[in-house]
């Protein structure tokens, strides 16, 4: 399956399949150098199959560390002047081969070489469907995650399902909270379609049809990201969720998707308070606890610290914590929400916990 | 006098007169938090003409090192962790008040904060007319001057004529190779209106009708920009002179500018050798002494350090030195330039100083 962007120009091509790597080919014949820029766990795991790039076309290979621990100055300094120290060209391409933070590390290297070379995002992970996709690239700083960036689009997006076999449980869920995210953007239809598809955890683990989901979840952050790609309006959109998310992903270390489910339970409920909605919150309570997700986490969460982080969010303005809300499936609104309600929402949160 | 960028969309205005800060109300009304980032140089010598800035706007002041010291990978990490620590948002505008380090510095911070926030170019010398338009921003590495960078518009340059009274000689002709290069990229008549203008160093100092010259020189710098933002064709013709220039620039640890007068009368020497043209090479040198560049360094030069400098240019491809040659006045080419001419370039270059 391929889609492609549809911007005024420097448009770019994602291919969602199995063995998508095979047609990295095409995109890379016209290079004069081509350096790969893989993940530590993905090359333990699949150093056989990226071979090809090295040897086909005489790649200079790094292997970063696995995760966020990657997305840190020192590493973004130290990587970008050994890539200088080869004398490259501007006629160069990197080539991320791993999850959101190789995706954010390498699309930086690849906005600042130079004043700009070429990349290309090869995700291995669910997650990474979402990050590999808009342009969003960057490192951490002191202050938070992300805070040192720049908006920059890949060549290509070539994601190969491949990958995904190896995927541990825990991060299929991690991704899989993007996609359900994804559905929630759409309409009720998806939703269902997507909860009668995984319907338990063993199902999810074996991510059958995926592929289209994944397809879907694209082609949803597509439609919103070519209407605003620098966040200025609707982008807003799909932070939904990552409000709280972010907070609880911050202050608890958990994966980024666990937090972001527990941030969509968050956001239903603030949103049945705020605009009067009547989403079923023992419902989703239900389907997440069937995949496993640990909720039981929430019993422990602390409301002051909590609100102080989403208070620290970039996305905020003056007036105060700026949080995506859903009027309905598919309805997205951006909202001021105040910190009454936001306490409100918390202790309904909590006790379905305690 | 005005002029504004023609490019199909985020167009930015260029004020060139003197008063010109007086302008710069207009543009930073509208942002939440301003910071203003000034050369240590002429913060000492403008902080009354530019207190306005931190009263009026209650903006956040950072005065930095003075010239390319600036420019380094540690002083970009604590100034943009220093700027996060104010819990900025992306309605921020960055001021740089200062030459074209101060432009490059500042126009990376702006570049990589947050993903992007806007900033305008304040430029104090007459150099920086060239680097305070087109956007190229950047920081050094250990490997090359301006590695590290991005192509990032200002949202304005306000070039206020009053910064020039301050600059002592050495930096007047330092801007001055800059004006004289682009009336060569012009014609024979706005060369020879220089020379006429400024015929001797004292007229120079005087910079008597300077901001037109310098309109003149930015109107030949947007019409090549505005064609190839990316430098992937005309825009190397703004490299005239630079070949050669920035080899005994980075050798010599002269000037910019009096390098790339330098690396002009080099140019006329190899076009004259590979394009048989016929440039009076004795009138240039004879203009260039009269003005008191210090033309006697080229007694010193060795070739082969010049030439291995020549050869890690960054514009280079793998067919070796590449420079750009002058047909005749307003008529560069870019083209391949063999060791062999070379050499007895350089020969020439030196027997008129030995």
């Amino acid at each position: 399956m391929k889609l492609e962007t549809t911007y005024q120009s420097n448009n770019y091509p994602i291919i969602v399949e199995r063995n998508a790597l095979k047609q990295l080919h095409q995109y890379l014949d016209s290079y004069k150098d081509v350096v790969l820029i893989v993940d530590a766990e993905v090359n333990q795991l699949w150093e056989d199959v990226l071979s090809f790039i090295t040897t086909d076309y005489d790649a200079h290979k790094i292997v970063i560390p696995s995760g966020e621990s990657t997305k840190t100055f020192s590493f973004y300094e130290e990587t970008i002047e050994s890539l200088l120290s080869k004398h490259l060209t501007r006629d160069t391409c990197l080539i991320a081969v791993g999850g959101g933070a190789t995706g954010d590390f390498t699309g930086f290297l690849a906005a600042t070489l130079l004043r700009g070379v070429d990349f290309i995002q090869v995700p291995t992970t669910i997650l990474a469907h979402d990050s590999s996709v808009g342009g969003k690239v960057g490192i951490n700083s002191q202050h938070g995650k992300n805070l040192i960036g720049a908006f920059y689009r890949p060549k290509a997006v070539i994601y190969d399902l491949n990958f995904l076999d190896s995927l541990p449980y825990s991060e299929v869920i991690s991704g899989y909270a993007e996609v359900y995210k994804h559905a929630l953007l759409n309409d009720k239809d998806a939703v269902t379609a997507l909860e009668e598809q995984y319907d338990n955890s063993d199902n999810l683990h074996q991510l059958t049809n995926i592929d289209y989901y994944i397809y879907k979840g694209i082609e949803t952050k597509l439609n919103i990201i070519i209407q605003d790609e620098k966040e200025s309006n609707v982008r807003k959109f799909l932070n939904l969720g990552h409000t709280f998310g972010h907070a609880v992903e911050y202050n608890h270390k958990i994966p980024h998707g666990h937090a972001i489910m527990i941030g969509l339970i968050y956001q239903f409920i603030v949103s049945n308070k705020q605009l009067n909605t009547n989403f079923d919150i023992q419902h989703f309570i239900n389907y997440l606890t069937a995949l496993h997700y640990p909720l039981e986490l929430i019993a422990e969460f602390n409301f002051d610290i909590l609100y102080d982080l989403m208070l620290n969010d970039k996305k905020n303005d003056f007036e105060g914590v700026q949080m995506v809300l859903l009027e309905d499936f598919g309805k997205p609104v951006v909202q001021h929400v105040n910190k009454q309600i936001h306490e409100q929402a918390f202790e309904t949160l909590q006790s379905y916990f305690k």
